[in-house]
Order: structure tokens, then C-alpha cells, then sequence
């Protein structure tokens, strides 16, 4: 349990208007959650204060070794004026996963939990009201030691910073068309494609950029070794529908492990859906969508939900998915998740996390 | 060429006894070199002012997606008291390839040169004197923009920070037990193994913890596609002699093209060696180790130079190189390059940078 000493802001911002057209993590809050670690204390100084630059000098660690990971998830305000956060304790365990692998002492997934909760009861009137939107939540960790030479740093700074964001379809959900990336990677075995390391998005950059001169919204990766095995799109899992069976990448260090991932897949399976966790060929879906069995497919992640796919390019072959529109079982999840996260429909499932009223 | 505007401190620092023991990278000079970039103005506003700390929102870029890259190199004091550069062009190059991977606007060559020739100049007193000692050169890059969202940053700080350094080996040199990584990997085809990104350090980071507690100086990296291929050494590249000719992987895509290999390889075949660029399997190695063929092994770096290496061990078995003692070709490339770089033997290949007197 920390100790958060609360300072609060003797100069509040003006809040932007709250609309659904609200942009996406522009615009921080008035308050951030700071926590340090070294290693005679551990984690200690838990406090929240006024949001405010980082002072650090040019010779820290994160700044050219990059030792640093992330976490992102929402709180949403209810009808009747409830904040609540979806799976905070997925997040939390993600980033003890994602510490490990960067050589960062974990934060207990108790703390982390308490911390985001702290927050956002000071930062509740930041919840937007407006249809779709929420506050989006930005936990991450940096190293602090001062020096050059490669090494696990000694000193870290967890922080939390907090965005209130529009609605991801302001204007009606709209299908994307995906770029089959077969030159760039995301990910390799034995590297950090399962954590929410900077250097993985760093790395993902320029496949995104490329695709979207091209006209495409986002990449589709393949593995790392055989480039034969499809990922994960953009930054978030990806899933197919065919022949009325759900595919999708297993989780198996290549593959970020996605809270809305896990959540799609426990209602498809609710459902009485089959869902397949492990290695589908770029070519069996290729194939699929010549044969008219590509029923549908999107992608899923914290900031869209679900996100569905129009049409896959690859080596400039197209296939076209549900002629445009999103499907059914997408649209499924969509409500039902979208319904439990802003509390329009009961949560059977335990995976909301009450903050407080609104 | 840069319109650098010098402003300087009115509080130098003390500086450290200038010795061959100094720490590495921990002592920062009085000022640093700082240039801005924007869509609008490109590269602008270069200067050099005191070393300061960066002030920078918690929402940057860098600190989330890890969108930075480095440069590491040394400026040498000679006998009579000039202050030298090694090859700076070739990392200006480097940074220019690093910088197309990562979506950084890459800084021209010369600008570079001029940038840590000038910063250099007027750090010229913070160049130590001791032998073996040399002033240790920071050029990085971080993106700047604030905001959430993967994206390549539109704006990015270029920034030059110098360390006095003492002799890498103050204590004579030592060859190193190294452990072959056969789990983790640094790199892999379509990735950014290449560049001097962080993501890649901090990446690399776990291996090297797991072999420290093992009692191993580094990690052998192999190839992250069949793990079968030698790739680099901790943060060097390496070579193999054997049966009298130089292997060490090539550079395409994996490895780091490193100045010091890129330096040895020529003096190597300037000698009349035989050096193979190429794959070069991991057993193939401890074959020629246990046959007694494998004559020496040694890294190449800037801070080391060259690092002899004694012991291999992959998957519990050690081969042993040259009953634990420098190699007579790894001493010869040692006193060539730090006689060149040192101005103890004429510069006959145009590596040298003159700077000023010092």
C-alpha cells in the first residue's frame, strides 16, 4: 500500500471543450503521479503534483539507451456519473512483464493499481462526459542514472500522466486497409516484442510511415524469421474470422499481450466461438480472401477497442474484407466491450474497477 | 557550415586528477552543443552553451517511443599537445544511416564534423593528458515532440556532451571470458541492428546481466533468424582468427558498422591478412577452439580499441584462446590504431582530424 502524498495545483488549466472530436493525447491533465526507485529505498516518494517538465540532465540513461517501457489504458464516465477503469490489474502485470525483460524493478501490481486509482480521483473532473470519450492514462518508467557506458541504471522515475481523449470513431467506425509489411519487422524470438518497450515503437516507425504514403492506415507484421506468420497490426493484436473460426497470434514473446486482445477472446469463447491462438500463414489468410472465406478481421487495442480491417495488401495483391463495412461479430465485440466499459451493460466478468463518483 | 553561437560558462567546474584510472562517462565538460529541428527551419539555432540540464514535459516522445539515436567517439591528445580526432566522418555517415531508420532528420556530415570540432575546441582544456587517457564524445538525438501517439516526432534536439576518460586499460590488458547468447538476441533482418538506436542497448541489456552473473565480461551475439551465425560482442563488433585468416560477420542489417572494424579490416588487409566478411557459424568456431586452430579472438570498439578475448563458452563448453593472453595480431592492431590515434605513428591513411593546439 503507498504512502501518496497529494500536492495540489494552484494554478488549474483550462479544460478543452468536451466533445467526441476532442483530439487524443494532446492535452495532459493538471496533475501527474510520481514515484522514484534507487536502490537503498526500492520504490519510494510516492506522490502526485502538479504536472511539470522533467528536469534531466543530457547524460541520462533513457536518453541514450532507451531503457524505458509504457502502459496505456482509459478511465470512462458512466451514465450515471460513475469513473471507472477497465482491467488496470492486466496493465499492471503487463508492466512487471515488460520490467523484467528491460532489467527494471517491477512495481506491485497492488501499487500500480492504487497509483493510477489516486489519480484519477484527483484528475476526476478531466473525465470527459461526451459519447465515446474517456481519459486516457499513460503509466511509464525511465531510467535516471547520469553516465555513459551500457548497464542496467540504477535510479528509475515511474510516472503517471494522464490525456482527456475524444472518441476513437467521432465520425462512425470506418474499416481500414492494411499493408502486409514483408520487408521491416516488429519483432523477433529471444527479443521485446511482448513488452511495451519505447524501442519497439521506435523501431516500427518508418513500416508505418512507408505504408501510409501508399495510402495504407497501418502494417501488418509478420514473424521475424520466416516473415511467413502474421503478428500484430500497427500497435495493436489483430484477429480473423474464417470459415466462422477466430485466428489470432499466440502470445508467445513476439506478441504484445493485449488487455483488449484478452478481453475479445474471452467473449468469443463466451459466445461459443473457436478461437485459435497460434500460427496462421499470411498465405492461408491471403487465400481465404480470394476464396471469399475472409470473413472478417480487425484489430483490437486499448485506444480504438477494435479497429476493422477493409482490405489486406500484400507484394500488391489485394484482398477485400465484408465489402467495406464492418462485420457482425466486430461489431459484437465492439458494443459489448464498449457496453461494459462505460457501464451501459453489467459486468459479469469482474473487470471493472470502480474510482469513484464522478 | 553551421553558425554556431558560443556562449560560456561563468562557473567552470573543478576538473578530475587527470590520471589513467579516471572513471569512463561519468564527468561532464563545462558546456555542450545543442542544435533544434523543426518542420519549418530544418536544423536551426546551433550552439554551444553551458552544460545544463534538459527540461522536457513528461508526454515527450522520447521518453515514451524511444525515438533517439547516439554516436560515441574520442578526441586524443598528442605528445607535442594537439588535439586529434579519429575518423569523425565515418560516425557523422553512421548517424545519417541511423537517422533513415529511426525517421530522424539526419544532420549533414560536415555540420556534424564541425559540431564536435568546435565543441571539442572549446572543451580543448578537459582533454586529459595521462597516457592512454582521451576525452570521451556524445553526439545524440532525441525526438522532442509532446504528445501521445506513434509517430515519427517533428521536433528533435541534436545534442554533443564530452567526458575526460581514463585508459581502458589502466591495469594492462586483459582478455575477457565471453558467453555465447543462445536465448536472447540483439538483432534480426528487417530490425535495427544497424543503427545506433536505443532501443537496441536497452534491449540488450538482460543478456548481458544474466552473463555478468555467470562470470562472463559480455555476450557472443548469433544471428536472431537461426541463432547459428556469430553477429557482434556486447556493444563490438568481433573477429576470428583462424588457420591464419581475419572472419567477422558483415555488415548487412544485423551488425554495427563500426568504425574500429572498419579501421582494423583495412590495416589487416593492408598487411597482407586475408579478411573474411561474411556468416561465419558459431561452430565453426568452437570446432577450430577445440582443434586448437582458433589463434585469437578479440572485439573492436571505440572505447576499447581492441578486447582480447580468452574463454568461449556456449551451452556449458569452453574453448580457451591462446593460453589466456593477448594475441601477437590483436597486440599489433592495438599499437597501430591508439599509435595513429595517439600521434605515436604517422597517419598514412588521412584518419586523423586535427582540432587545435592544445
Amino acid at each position: 500500500m503507498l504512502d501518496i502524498k497529494i500536492t495540489l495545483t494552484n494554478t488549474p488549466k483550462e479544460k478543452p471543450v468536451d466533445s467526441p472530436k476532442m483530439s487524443f493525447g494532446k492535452i495532459s491533465t493538471d496533475h501527474m503521479f510520481v514515484m522514484d526507485y534507487n536502490p537503498e529505498q526500492g520504490w519510494h516518494d510516492a506522490r502526485i503534483v502538479p504536472y511539470a517538465p522533467f528536469q534531466l540532465d543530457p547524460a541520462t540513461v533513457v536518453f541514450h539507451y532507451a531503457q524505458e517501457l509504457f502502459e496505456g489504458l482509459k478511465a470512462y464516465r458512466t451514465a450515471d456519473n460513475k469513473i471507472q477503469l477497465f482491467r488496470p490489474e492486466c496493465n499492471g502485470q503487463r508492466m512487471i512483464d515488460s520490467s523484467e525483460r528491460m532489467c527494471i524493478p517491477p512495481v506491485p501490481v497492488e501499487d500500480f493499481v492504487q497509483a493510477v486509482k489516486a489519480l484519477v480521483e484527483v484528475e476526476k473532473d478531466w473525465v470527459p462526459h461526451s459519447e465515446g470519450t474517456s481519459l486516457y492514462i499513460r503509466p511509464f518508467v525511465i531510467a535516471t542514472d547520469v553516465g555513459m557506458g551500457v548497464h542496467a541504471s540504477h535510479n528509475y522515475t515511474f510516472c503517471i500522466i494522464c490525456f482527456p481523449s475524444g472518441a476513437y470513431y467521432a465520425e462512425g467506425i470506418d474499416p481500414v486497409p492494411i499493408y502486409v509489411e514483408d520487408e521491416y519487422i516488429r519483432a523477433a524470438p529471444g527479443l521485446t516484442g511482448f513488452t511495451k518497450c519505447g524501442g519497439n515503437y521506435a523501431a516500427s516507425i518508418l513500416a508505418g510511415e512507408l505504408a501510409a504514403r501508399k495510402g495504407y492506415a497501418q502494417v501488418l507484421w509478420l514473424d521475424g524469421v520466416e516473415k511467413k506468420y502474421v503478428e500484430e497490426v500497427g500497435a495493436m493484436n489483430i484477429m480473423f474470422k474464417i470459415d466462422g473460426k477466430i485466428y489470432t497470434a499466440a502470445c508467445e514473446g513476439t506478441v504484445l499481450p493485449g488487455v483488449t486482445r484478452r478481453s475479445c477472446i474471452e467473449l468469443l469463447r463466451d459466445w461459443g466461438y473457436e478461437v485459435i491462438e497460434g500460427k496462421l500463414a499470411i498465405e492461408t489468410v491471403m487465400q481465404a480472401g480470394r476464396d471469399g472465406r475472409l470473413e472478417e478481421v480487425f484489430g483490437t487495442g486499448t485506444a480504438a477497442v477494435v479497429s476493422p480491417v477493409k482490405e489486406l495488401n500484400m507484394k500488391g495483391e489485394s484482398v477485400y474484407i465484408n465489402d467495406g463495412k464492418i462485420g457482425p461479430l466486430t461489431q459484437k465485440l465492439y458494443d459489448n466491450l464498449t457496453g461494459i466499459q462505460w457501464g451501459k451493460i453489467e459486468d459479469t466478468k469482474g473487470w471493472i474497477t470502480p474510482v469513484c463518483e464522478g
